[in-house]
Order: C-alpha cells, then sequence, then structure tokens
C-alpha cells in the first residue's frame, strides 16, 4: 500500500508511473490547472509527446521509456514470446514523435539495450525498471550538474533563464533551474529573469510557477525586453538548457536562446548551458545537423484565446534555434564542466561519462 | 458637402478630424475590430494618448496638435478672450500624456508658436490649420524619406521590422514601412518579416494588417526568432522607426529594437532607422538621458485573455529600449540620410532642415 499519494500536482511531479499507468502533469494547462493526463497506451503517449502534454528534452525521454513499458505490455499481451516484433515499430513510433531533443532517442537506444538482452519472458517488469532507472538516473544527474553550474557563479547576482528547464522538463530538479536552485541556495543567485518565451509561455506560466514554488524571487519578462536589461547592469549570467548539443558544442534550445546568446557575448555576460550528457549526441556533428522542428504557425498568430493577425498572414514557427559553441561560456553536466565547448572537450567529456563514477569525479575541461 | 466619407476604416485614418471631432481608429482593437474613437474633448484626447488607442510616435504628435484643437474651442467658448490662461494647464496635461515620444512634445511647441501669433481672437480656425499643417507634412515627410531609405537597399532582399512604424503610427505611409513600401514599389524588398512584438502585439495586428492591406508579402514571427532568421541568411535590412533619438544619434524605440539591433550588428545586416526630423530631440544629448515609459506588469503576464503566470509573480514592463548610434548604419528622415549617426552629423542635418527646402534638397551626411 503506498502511503502518499504520487499524483500531487507539483513541478517535481511532471512524470508519474503509479498503478501501472504513465501520468504525464498536464504542461498545457499549467499553472492555471495542474491536471494529470493518464496514459494507458504507447500511442496516446506518443500523441502526447507531439501535443506538448509534457515538454523538456529530458522529460520527453524519460516519457519515451515509460511509453515502452506501456507498448512492451500490450505486445506481449497480444503475442506473447513474439512481443519483440509488436514492439519495434512502437519505438519507431516514439522516436519520431518529436525530432528536436535527442534524449528521446537516447532513452529509446537504452530501452533497446534492455531489449536485446531479455528473452522471450515477459519483458514488463525489466523495461519499467529500466525507465524507473532512467528516471531516477536523470534526477540525480541534475542535482550534480546543478552544483557544478553554481559554483561558477560568483555572486549575489541576477541572471537571465529561457523556457522551463526546470524539473518539469526533467526527471526532477532541472537543469538550468537546478543550476539555479542550487546557486540561490548558496547565496550566489538573488533574483531570477525569465523570458516569457513565446508562443507557449514556458517562462511565463511554467518556470514562474516553479521558482515561485521553490521561493525564488522571479521577474517575467518579453522575450524582446532582454537586451536593455542586460545594459542595464547587474546580470552576472544566462543560463539555459539544451535539446540537443552537436559533438562540436553547438546547441539546440528553445526558439530564442541564440538570441539571447549573442546578447549575451556583446555585454560580457556569460552564458551557461546545463544538461545532461543524455543531451550530448556525438553522432550530429554540428549545430547545422540538428533538425529543427517547426510547428503549426496558429501557436504564433494566436495567444491566449485571441488571433492576433489578419486571416491572410502566415508566420514562421520554428521552436528551436541553434547557438554556435563559440558563443558558449560554460557546458555544465553531471559529468563535469566543458569551459568554451570544442569538438575536442566534448570527446573527452564523453570518454570520461563512459566510465565508471563520473559523477564522484566531475572534471573541468 | 463631403463627397467621400473620410472615417473609412483603414491604415491611413488612423487619425481623422471630422466635422469639429476627432475620430481615432482604435488601434487597441485592430484588425480584428477597425472601431473609430470619437473625442470631443482634450481629457478624452489625453486619455485616449495613455490608453494607446493610438501609438507611435508621429501620431501621437499630431493626435495632440488636434487636441490643443479641442481645448482652444472649450477655452473660447468658456473664457472668450481669456482662452490662454485655460489651454496652458490643458497643453501639459496632453505633454504628459506619455513620457518617451518626442514628437508629442514637438507638435506641442509648434502649437504653442501659434498661440504665441495670435491675439484675443478665436484661436481655433488657426490651431486646426496648424494641427493639418502637421498632419500633412508628416504625411509628406514620410514619402520623402520612405524613398530616400528605399535607395539604400540594393535588392531584391528580404527585411524585418518591428513593432508597427506604418500609416497607422505616423499622419500617413509610415517611417520604416514607408521605406519598405518604396522598396517594395521599386523591386527591392521581396519579403517582409515582422517581430510580432509582445506585450501589445502591434507587429502581429498591425504591421501584418497594414501590409496585407498594401499587398506586401508578410511573414509574422515571435521576437525571439529573429536571430535564427538572421543566421539562415538572405535578410539584407532590419529596418525600424523611432520615438526619440538623441542629440547624439541613440536612439528610443520599442522594447526588442536594441536586441534586434545587436542581432544586425551580429550578422553583418545594416541596421536603419526611419524617422522624420520631428522625433530629433536636439535637447537631449545621449540616449541614457531619454525617459523609458514602463507600464503595467499585466501587460506582460496576460496575452489575449489568458493570464499566463501565476498570481504572485510580477514582470518588468519597460515599453521602449534605447539602442547606441554605434549600432546605426543609416538615419533616414525626409530631409537626408546620416550613415553612422555622430553628435556632430546629426547637427549638420538639424541646420539642413532648419534652411528653407531640405524636402527638395535632401543631403546624404
Amino acid at each position: 500500500m503506498e502511503t502518499s499519494n504520487p499524483l500531487t500536482a507539483g513541478p517535481d511531479n511532471a512524470v508519474v508511473w503509479h498503478r501501472d499507468r504513465l501520468y504525464l502533469l498536464d504542461q498545457r494547462a499549467l499553472p492555471e490547472r495542474a491536471d494529470f493526463v493518464r496514459l494507458s497506451s504507447v500511442a496516446a503517449t506518443v500523441q502526447a509527446i507531439a501535443d506538448m502534454v509534457v515538454r523538456g528534452a529530458p522529460a520527453i525521454g524519460l516519457t519515451a521509456a515509460y511509453g515502452v513499458v506501456l507498448a512492451a505490455r500490450d505486445a506481449y499481451t497480444q503475442r506473447g514470446t513474439g512481443w519483440r516484433n509488436a514492439l519495434e515499430p512502437e519505438m519507431a513510433r516514439l522516436a519520431a514523435a518529436r525530432p528536436t531533443a535527442v534524449n528521446l532517442a537516447w532513452a529509446l537506444a537504452r530501452m533497446r539495450q534492455v531489449s536485446d538482452s531479455l528473452g522471450e519472458i515477459d519483458p514488463v517488469p525489466a523495461f519499467l525498471d529500466a525507465a524507473r532507472r532512467i528516471h531516477a538516473e536523470d534526477r540525480v544527474a541534475n542535482r550534480a550538474l546543478g552544483d557544478l553550474g553554481a559554483a561558477l557563479i560568483r555572486g549575489p547576482t541576477n541572471v537571465i533563464t529561457h523556457c522551463n528547464a526546470g524539473a518539469l522538463a526533467t526527471g526532477g530538479y532541472g537543469t538550468a533551474l537546478g543550476v539555479i536552485r542550487s546557486a540561490y541556495a548558496a547565496g550566489r543567485v538573488t533574483q531570477v529573469y525569465v523570458n516569457e518565451t513565446r508562443p507557449w509561455m514556458q517562462g511565463s506560466r511554467l518556470t514562474a510557477w516553479e521558482l515561485a514554488h521553490a521561493g525564488i524571487p522571479v521577474t517575467v519578462q518579453t522575450d524582446g525586453a532582454a537586451a536593455s536589461l542586460m545594459a542595464a547592469g547587474g546580470i552576472g549570467w544566462v543560463i539555459v538548457g539544451a535539446d540537443r548539443i552537436a559533438a562540436n558544442g553547438d546547441l539546440a534550445n528553445k526558439i530564442g536562446t541564440y538570441n539571447l546568446a549573442v546578447l549575451a557575448r556583446y555585454h560580457g555576460i556569460g552564458f551557461m548551458v546545463a544538461a545532461p550528457t543524455s543531451t550530448i549526441d556525438m553522432r550530429t556533428c554540428r549545430g547545422a545537423d540538428i533538425p529543427i522542428e517547426a510547428r503549426d504557425p496558429s501557436e504564433v498568430l494566436t495567444c491566449g484565446d485571441r488571433r492576433f493577425s489578419p486571416p491572410d498572414v502566415g508566420a514562421r514557427n520554428p521552436v528551436f534555434d541553434v547557438t554556435p559553441a563559440a558563443l558558449v561560456n560554460a557546458l555544465v553536466t553531471e559529468c563535469g564542466v566543458v569551459e568554451w565547448p570544442t569538438a575536442d572537450k566534448l570527446r573527452a567529456l564523453m570518454a570520461h561519462a563512459d566510465a565508471r563514477g563520473c559523477l564522484e569525479k566531475p572534471v573541468v575541461i
């Protein structure tokens, strides 16, 4: 018997496995409503990822891992020992749910390793165990990288973040917000400015909610207001997450991130990218090779319930942009910090990450 | 008898004097609804400027000029030959309606000159004549600066604009959009990208409406998406208006403009500021001296009818930012073009503007 209800709406419960079902805290409705969406099938999980019920690269990854559990259960129920043949197409559908975040492919690769090690027996317990491990490891990684990132901040200072790279975007604690939490706890961050992050308002809705929940002072601003804030002074760092980091250190993150990176450089402000090593894709050579998702123009042309543009006007809606490694002062992972990332340095980091105990002995490269 | 109805809702009818009343096309409701607000008093005019029924520096200026006509009529009706004493406090209220756009003060100074030249007779005809002259001159200035700006564009190319510096923001034709109209007509601009311009969505609502009206291809994007568009190539110029240009060439314009100026420089894209000389304030030495209006945080925390942030979260909402002259490739006015503006060059431009016939002999400085 469970002693507490795991389905308590809070930033740390974005993705919950409970009584054989996957529950996602519906991020489209937050913070107005904190509702869980219950998923019983892999098809529903694919749809939930595509519709952004869950978002944020690590959270998408672990959702896909639980999606494999749901797929395996159906496959084993329907096909018995032939479950493997039924599973592969479902994993391909999960992989295609959203194109940019590499954590999705990474988590599926981890699940495929489990699959390969299994016989013809019921695969569900092993898959569930693997998904839970991915989930728990992400939480641990975020705590670790949060502390490593916080150590780079000579505070007290104010910081700017973009979109939501918090508990809601991950297995818990957050990446960019993990750094900010750790830095705030250490007295190194006084005030967080968050860009509202059009068109989806992750900053205004999700990051503001998370930070208010954590008791960390947060002020929202429009995405266009970041430059004037930097010029006014008092900003020590811009801290963001990433959806995919290429082998040379270029990274894709929420649209507007590249914008901030250029502004940070112009104003002499440090630009920190916080992400677990599962976000680093050594098979993508450089930023230009990262597939950038374009979503429906209506996301730009409307806001709230109002359509702003005339009916005959269109919009471009790339939901990520690419920041070149040359604009990154520090890439912070659970295995160590890479200053001024290059292909050589990322190779060294990933070699360290592949070794045992990287969490205990983080490197600075 | 008037042969056509001047109260036809269209971009060129943002400010209309008709049968002794001032009509403003309500820019808060465009393009969903095209309604005129009828103003019969200076108090209502002050409120309409503060509430952004009308916006855009030149349009605010000429609205204030018509507001003086309304004030003068009331003053003369109530005080007769003592109208002047009643008028002065109303002009001060108009001047304080919004702080950043200098065209407001400039138009009031023009009206005060008229006032000084009048005796104790009914001042209304002379004031109305002056307001109409300011209105007509602004239209002529925009045509002139539109052509001067267009001549700088080696096209065909695509351009980015921000906010709305079009007919709706001026006496007609527009400043930044005047340049774009002239350049499009000359085959030098193929496609216009407009930043939606949070929080008020002037780009998404007003510029998209104006350009669609004029048959010029326009695509809306979020303010954060400009950097990735610049990196993708094909953008020849960023073209914006201004609310106040200081004597050294620094300028205040809609929040996000400075952002774009930094990005344009980083990507080697020209940054053009288009504004009539009435926007140049030789009594403001530099950008840091320009008063920057901060509006209610609720403009940021809500969009459409939806509040996005939790109730306990605040926002900063400066509605203008300052772009240093060093980031401006060309300042385009009706009297000529200033390349790489400096205090010396602006002094030379204004000396030329004060001479007769500057429109006929525009300079390049």
